[in-house]
């Protein structure tokens, strides 16, 4: 791991190890270690592969129902699911534990897993799950499905934030979990042919052994499915590197709701032949087809990786900072992640760690690097810090020593989500701005809310509103710690903060997607020309809408 | 530039520069400098940035039709056009250079540019051509002719290789080359803002004053329009280093058939909120609309550049040092170009030229670095070039030790197609082919055509089959140099190539796209269920079948 001799001396605050054992780097776990820590979700609990809750506080039957929550009314044209159907598919996919019937039965105990998820947000009324281990099978069932109007939801690790994945009303669960093959990797060029079940961490891991990366990675890649990863277009810790699934993404293998398929699965890089509609599956959340194999373009892994974390005094310099990172450290750059002073403070309030820094400052920064040399790569990072402590960029920073101090660092990112549910409850949003704006949602709310005088006594509803995320992306995370969850405060929340979005040409969903907490938000992201088009392709590849109903658009 | 002073003896062959001034590295042409070098044509001759030919052999009339050359029928369902439609249109467009009219009056001299392409290869029977400057106009003259059934073919640039920007028969020409302004750049995020009629070389130069880069580069910017590169899915010379354009485009301006217009000229790296609809123009080669500007994401312009040239004796060998090169030199690497050892031969016997390395070998890479700290580079190269020298991967080489150099070494890739054309003509494909294989189809074909009797012999019509390409992209162009065209040489190459690279599942397109000369040939790379769900897209986006009729799929 990456070390330095060279350091400024005011880089060098730390010299012994710290590591605050409840915020370790989950990065770097070893593949049986799970947890959650994507930058807008660090709820504690957390499915296993298959699907199940553990450490719930509480059984998945007392999570309300999605249909109820969220007022939806059941399609009457979708068919109701009989035993007849059900002996179709248990004959279909032969083995007794590729089919669970809650139609002919009672399996509650065994479905509600896939009735719910993780966030124990989302429930639905599913009777029957189903997983296909062949996209053969996988087509049988959905062209069984499309003529017989059975609706159906398509999952894989079940993992998503916006209740795409969890059934609403009696869909047919199609669980992807019985796919879980790699099918090939060319370490000449880097592609990887997977099926989609693949969990993420299996297929990284796998790459790791060959030296190469999956170039998406995120908290939940325990559990999460490369094939979830793709329809829900997935953004995650490496998208400021190695860009997004659509530049990443070679080809992919799909059942479309009338059982053809898709056999796309490219290990072509360039390939002009035709509309590249393997795009339109990568994000599509389900509703036109199901992903059964996926392949990829996977870098290099790197050798060498540094980690600073600094202090500045305004989002002025937060933005020069990372500008100047961008320039000197180019394509060693790995993260910027960003965390404002008051989510550094409630991590050392909440944990009573001892921060890397001393002192009160309005902004912190993370910066990783990734490189192919730890020499040169520490020399560009000190000579970046370098210049920007003697520019007054920024105002006091650390640079990690050792693996343990890369760790500790991470921690003061990666630890924020948790502490913020302190208090009782977080209203979250995860939103594109443009970088320039990007931080005065902030400010802009914390305003309202005091002005409305919700924030800012002892005894406050609202404890804070703060900001943190992924700079490089210009992806922020707006929190809302508070008290517990009122009405009153949703009010001032909602539209105000879509619309605050959408007057900066921003987007409502930058990496979670819609699914059905979204849904009704497009607007404030899309033009009605633009829905207008989507609704198109949705009536073209799934004229009969069995395909994830309820949801996206 | 990049020098290094601890190089191993045996790179340290190139001392003095030997500048061929026929070869100079067109990449670093001062901005008039305007001169065609993409890898499967350097034809010598092009349009200017309004159409015109120059420098052409005979005038465009005597190019034959593409109507007749490739037996097209034109679709009665077209409207003629009249002088009503001239009048509107003029009344639309107010000044006279926005129309050119070849309806009421004849034009055919100002018309022909924009008729026939500058490889002269196909030609169309247009009389009238429009030059929108707003997408409002644009809407309204697509809307007009989507009620009045007249067909339209987008023009960009119009250098692209497959006739997909010159009209067939009497489709009106829209010409974007009015509407040419770069309408923002943001410098923190990197995000370009800009008409689609912006020339690519125009836009770098911009950006290079920003200290960043376009994400594409290839032979033609000096006329090429970054609308009609998006539409057409080009790929160049620095994919291998910033990748595709479906990654690094954020978001498109464009005009579906019936006027509506696209807003979408998002500055957000994530925006998942529906179906990314805009893939669908990446590539769509103007079939479903017209892009009128286009967002892009533009990383910061590498200061050190370093280029190496090396001998290899086997392809694997080559595919080693591809995978070496990988690895080694990860980040920086930005170009990794293969020649094989008879393109090189009649590079020195065409030009008379002494080659950077004696001998004759069998493959000879061209690598290219670039970062952002010269000395970092120059000794991760070195020791790479150490390595593969020392492992015998590489069996000689040579590093650029300044920019002249660097030139000189780029002429040895650059100067190839321009050679092969010496003998009368030369049959090309622009393939991808997986990694492994792809080098095989050469020396398939010149077994093939040696069996025949076609090739060997000092009087053979053919003269020899070589390759070369962008490896890093497994991208080759497979090359037939040839004393004349000759039917009996055809039908030994087609459907034969196709088929060839249909059985690795590789592309009959890699960056070239359809246009008309491909469009046949396409189920060589598409599924027919592919190609089912692509006319899907057209009929529901273009019902009447107005954009660029003729082509595509």
């Amino acid at each position: 791991m990456a070390t330095s001799s060279r350091l400024v001396t005011s880089l060098r605050r730390i010299s012994t190890p710290r590591v605050a054992p409840s915020f370790q780097r989950f990065r770097f776990r070893p593949a049986n270690q799970i947890r959650w820590i994507t930058a807008a979700s660090s709820e504690p609990h957390q499915p296993d592969a298959d699907g199940t809750v553990k450490g719930a506080p509480a059984p998945a039957k007392t999570i309300a129902f999605t249909s109820e929550k969220y007022d939806v009314q059941r399609d009457s044209k979708y068919a109701q699911l009989s035993e007849d159907h059900v002996k179709y598919f248990q004959e279909l996919l032969g083995s007794e534990s590729a089919v669970v019937d809650g139609v002919s039965k009672d399996a509650t105990e065994d479905i509600e897993p896939f009735n719910s998820d993780w966030m124990r947000k989302y429930r639905g009324h599913t009777k029957l799950v189903l997983k296909p281990q062949t996209k053969e099978e996988v087509s049988k069932i959905l062209k069984y499905c499309n003529d017989n109007m059975l609706a159906v939801v398509p999952q894989g690790g079940n993992t998503g934030l916006v209740g795409g994945s969890v059934p609403v009303f009696d869909e047919i669960v199609i669980n992807l979990q019985k796919m879980n093959k790699i099918r090939s990797f060319d370490d000449v060029s880097g592609v990887l042919v997977a099926d989609a079940g693949v969990i993420l961490e299996v297929a990284d891991n796998f790459l790791a052994e060959h030296n190469a990366i999956f170039p998406l990675d995120l908290g939940a890649k325990g559990s999460c499915q490369i094939g979830g990863n793709v329809s829900t277009n997935a953004g995650g810790l490496r998208l400021l590197r190695y860009g997004s699934l659509h530049g990443n993404v070679l080809g992919i293998e799909a059942v479309l709701p009338d059982g053809r398929i898709i056999e796309d699965l490219s290990k072509l890089r360039k390939n002009n032949t035709g509309y590249d509609l393997k795009q339109l599956f990568i994000g599509g959340e389900g509703t036109i087809g199901i992903i059964t194999g996926v392949s990829i373009l996977c870098p290099q892994r790197s050798p060498a990786v540094n980690v600073a974390y600094f202090a500045l005094e305004s989002y002025e310099q937060v933005q020069k900072a990372f500008k100047e990172a961008k320039g000197q450290l180019s394509e060693i750059l790995s993260a910027f992640e960003l965390m404002d002073g008051r989510t550094q403070r409630i991590v050392h309030d909440v944990t009573g760690k001892k921060m890397p820094l001393d002192g009160d400052h309005p902004f912190y920064v993370l910066i990783e690097t990734s490189g192919s040399n730890a020499d040169h790569d520490s020399e560009k990072l000190q000579a970046f810090l370098e210049h920007v402590m003697e520019t007054e960029i920024v105002s006091d920073g650390v640079l990690a020593q050792d693996q343990t101090q890369i760790q500790e660092l991470w921690s003061c990112r990666e630890g924020v989500t948790e502490c913020l549910g302190h208090w009782g409850g977080t209203y979250k949003y995860d939103l594109s701005i443009p970088i320039a704006e990007m931080y005065q949602v902030v400010n802009d709310l914390r305003d309202r809310l005091t002005e409305a005088g919700l924030l800012g006594k002892e005894d406050s509803p609202v404890i804070d509103v703060v900001g943190y995320g992924h700079m490089g992306d210009a992806n922020i995370h707006l929190n809302i710690p508070v008290r517990g969850y009122d009405k009153k405060i949703e009010k001032l929340l909602e539209p105000w903060v879509f619309e605050w979005v959408q007057k900066r040409n921003g987007s409502i969903s930058a990496e979670h997607g819609l699914g059905i907490s979204k849904k009704p938000f497009i607007g404030y992201s899309r033009t009605e020309t633009m829905l207008g088009l989507m609704r198109q392709i949705k009536d073209t590849y799934d004229p009969n809408g069995i395909m994830n109903p309820y949801k996206y658009i």
